[in-house]
């Protein structure tokens, strides 16, 4: 038989660790960060060197931060701790409140990053349990990169449907009170692809419900919820967001208001500086947002061309698969669409840019972009034949009537005026700069990489009006010396980084 | 034949997107961060939540930082860069400097890092660019860390060799011009194994050349260089470094000074924390090292137990032979010595304490624990042996003698007093507990890992008398109540985190 040693003797008194909150007028995005003088007499700054995390603690809550060492006794004194804004809301306190703090002890999740990076399977468990201390912020952003690589070199099916089962269950979840509530949904990565504010006012005109949660872009430069914007307001609360569908049967709102899915936020803070886009971590991310806000039945855009996200038709089916695999899993009824993606679609990039796009194909106008109302209304067909009541094949033809004939422009304007009057101006940046053909021939390729880098150093989507319009779309014909797009910006410098950044590489080439 | 498209047109004024330098009394330790105000002209913090770095660039000095947004004029105004001390130390600039700013480009490296989370093999060019960004401060952290959970996927041998080569060439390499330059060094990970203060000066009392650079503890209580420098100063400069060897034929002091191998810090200062501790980084970084250093001959210690860093004999024998794989392809020549390490060694855990036992064994005292005497004489026999002089297997034999005779104590003392008196008080911590045996029996088995976790908690390495003595070693017999280890401390926070984590689990287990 064993005993353990114990400890014994009588416990000293010990100083509480304890110091007072200041907050401060900074602002550390998303990572925990707390200010501590270098003498302060809980936590010696030579040890922090290597472990570089401590402890916070306010009554309840508890959270891990990066400490960082202040010198100056004006902005944090011996006695007290520097709460940036985040880390101050976080813990909900306010200012001169006592604070307990110690050398952080790793969260025990972190056992599970390393059975990770030595190539083991986790379990439902584990992956519940990663994605709590994920959604309570415990992981600093270089544990974050270790789990997501790791996973990237070894993740199996089954533990992505449980780390989308986990990522629902760690956050809200929204409850319509209805048999079917439909979505659609594309992958990213194509500009000016902004099917779903045509897609969401078609379906809804026919009588389905689609809740539309949408992101805002982090590294493209306009996501569904910037462009949105552009009509009306997007940062709606539950209760609003549920106002609207009750009376118009549909949304188009920025998710970030609603507490989906908090810990899949966490990974795509990381997985975008890093540029890490492996299919399990789309599925989940993908997956878990949508069963979160409540979709029973989605279609999703999986667009492949050369510079898309999928660049060929066989990681397009693998994909495909996974994602079948988990919304099987998760009970959504999915349907995976791959479409191809040459190119931009629509000739806007940028938010007020390709708001005009949707206009223009809402309203019938004979400049609309083609590509952009074809593709809307094919995959609205779609979306409409979950319509138990809807002939099979009828989709496309019932989409086509409700764009044609006004009715889904009327519920567009119907959803806008619940929503609430766009909080941003309208109009295009001022400063213009057309990018030319240098030799005569017509467009060989469009790189939506590249197109999506300028578009951004323009200013999009922060500054809405900046942007590019594409002039030339693939196979047509252009002299040297005519505008292929044109850039817009509205800040000198945000212009000129556009400008040397097209100058280097436009993303148009050429043929003769 | 194809042509690119180009920018045409007038290239608009910009207003140059320049920011004044306001040195700031904050430490972020490595990473580089700098301060922004929200309305800074020229990056828009909206911006930053997806790329979060921006470029700063002063003169010809060129750095990735992240950056903060502050909210407070009075810390940092609108046309100023906030720039904590590493970051002002790093562009080398002064107060009032122009210094201009843009959202960061990525590094062509981080290309690199995809290339390796997508399983690819990196040339030696790689390796080299590679190598060049770390030591430039051009990756954040959590690149470090996909770089290197990436690698822990998989490495090949050609690889760890292209990488310790990169290492070695990315910075300093002193060059001692003579044709054997001995070491000997341990992979670490067993309290208390100080065996390179025995070794040292017994090689030069035999006449070799052992310019020894150790390292400072990071995670551990005590590093060779924490240890030394109860006995002398250790953070020497190349030249008095030089100087102390061309006196002594040794030296021990703390490898910090000298920039060896910059790269390697910056990579270590990632895998501490992560605690990422595979064959491949573990081999280019001590390789590169000791390369650096100047090394010709090593002897190297990888220490096996069930609490040590390697847990079984295959694991030794497959990072002993990536060991020499490496060796070989940079010219070193380098003898393994795979040892059974059960428990700590020696009795005392933490700078001071272990001081005394490295003196006891010096001084010939009868109360010096004898199995940090054994290894000891072991090991410098097995370096002695690289004496083309040696009679082969004569090397113990000698070492013995020049321990037991007394020289190495002298030799010991001539290195002290050459590298010049220790800034450190020689005595251990004031405040005192004694962890004891809950039954009766005898020490069943003594974790390393606890052991160095309490000692650190008790305020090694920072609190050079602080760590514990160990009253019991395995196998030995104990009743309930008889103290097992002794925790010493100076400050009561610390004394109060030991004692609580020492009473959650000793790490010392008893078998009836």
């Amino acid at each position: 038989m064993d005993g353990d040693s114990s400890s014994a003797g009588q416990r000293p008194t010990i100083a509480p660790a304890t110091l007072v909150a200041r907050p401060l007028a900074l602002d550390t995005f998303r990572e925990n960060v707390v200010l501590l003088a270098r003498n302060n007499p809980v936590v010696r700054p030579e040890r922090l060197a290597g472990v570089r995390k401590v402890e916070v603690v306010a009554g309840s809550l508890r959270l891990l931060a990066v400490p960082m060492i202040c010198d100056d006794p004006s902005v944090v004194g011996p006695g007290e701790i520097g709460l940036p804004q985040p880390v101050f809301r976080r813990l909900g306190v306010t200012s001169g409140d006592a604070i307990h703090v110690a050398p952080a002890r790793a969260p025990k999740t972190l056992d599970l990053v390393k059975a990770k990076i030595a190539g083991e399977s986790l379990t439902d468990d584990d992956y519940r349990a990663i994605t709590r201390d994920l959604a309570g912020h415990q992981w600093s952003d270089m544990e974050v990169a270790a789990f997501l690589v790791a996973c990237a070199a070894f993740m199996t099916t089954e533990e992505t449907l449980a780390l989308t089962r986990a990522m629902i269950g760690a956050g809200a979840r929204l409850d319509w009170g209805r048999p079917m509530v439909v979505d659609k949904h594309c992958i990213g990565g194509i500009p000016g692809n902004r099917t779903s504010l045509i897609v969401t006012p078609i379906v809804a005109a026919h009588g389905l419900t689609m809740p539309k949660t949408s992101s805002r872009a982090i590294t493209s430069p306009a996501g569904t919820a910037d462009t949105m914007e552009v009509f009306a307001r997007v940062d709606l609360n539950e209760a609003e967001m549920r106002s609207v569908v009750e009376a118009c049967g549909a949304c188009v709102v920025w998710g970030g208001r609603v507490n989906l899915s908090p810990a899949d936020d966490v990974l795509i803070s990381v997985e975008r500086p890093l540029s890490i886009d492996t299919p399990e971590q789309m599925v989940a991310s993908i997956l878990s947002k949508k069963t979160a806000a409540g979709s029973t039945h989605l279609i999703l855009d999986v667009p492949v061309g050369p510079t898309a996200k999928v660049r060929d038709r066989r990681s397009a089916l693998r994909l495909k698969k996974l994602f079948e695999y988990v919304a099987d899993g998760i009970g959504l009824s999915l349907e995976v669409m791959i479409t191809e993606a040459p190119e931009p679609i629509g000739r806007g990039v940028g938010p007020v840019l390709e708001a005009r796009d949707v206009e223009a194909v809402l309203a019938g106008r004979a400049d609309a972009p083609s590509d952009l109302k074809e593709k809307a209304v094919w995959l609205a067909g779609r979306v409409l034949e979950f319509d138990p009541a809807l002939h099979g094949g009828a989709g496309e033809r019932r989409a086509r009537d409700l764009l044609e004939s006004g009715a889904a422009m009327a519920k567009m304007e119907e959803i806008c005026a619940a929503q609430g009057a766009s909080p941003i101006a309208r109009r295009t940046g001022a400063l213009t700069h057309e990018v030319c053909a240098a030799t005569d021939g017509h467009v060989a390729s469009i790189d939506c990489l590249r197109i999506a880098s300028v578009a951004r150093l323009a200013g999009a989507p922060t500054d809405p009006g900046a942007g590019l319009e594409l002039l030339r779309k693939m196979g047509e014909p252009v002299r040297a010396g005519e505008p292929v797009y044109r850039i817009h910006a509205s800040e000198p410098a945000d212009f000129g980084f556009a400008i040397e950044a097209a100058g280097e590489d436009s993303g148009v080439r050429i043929s003769r």
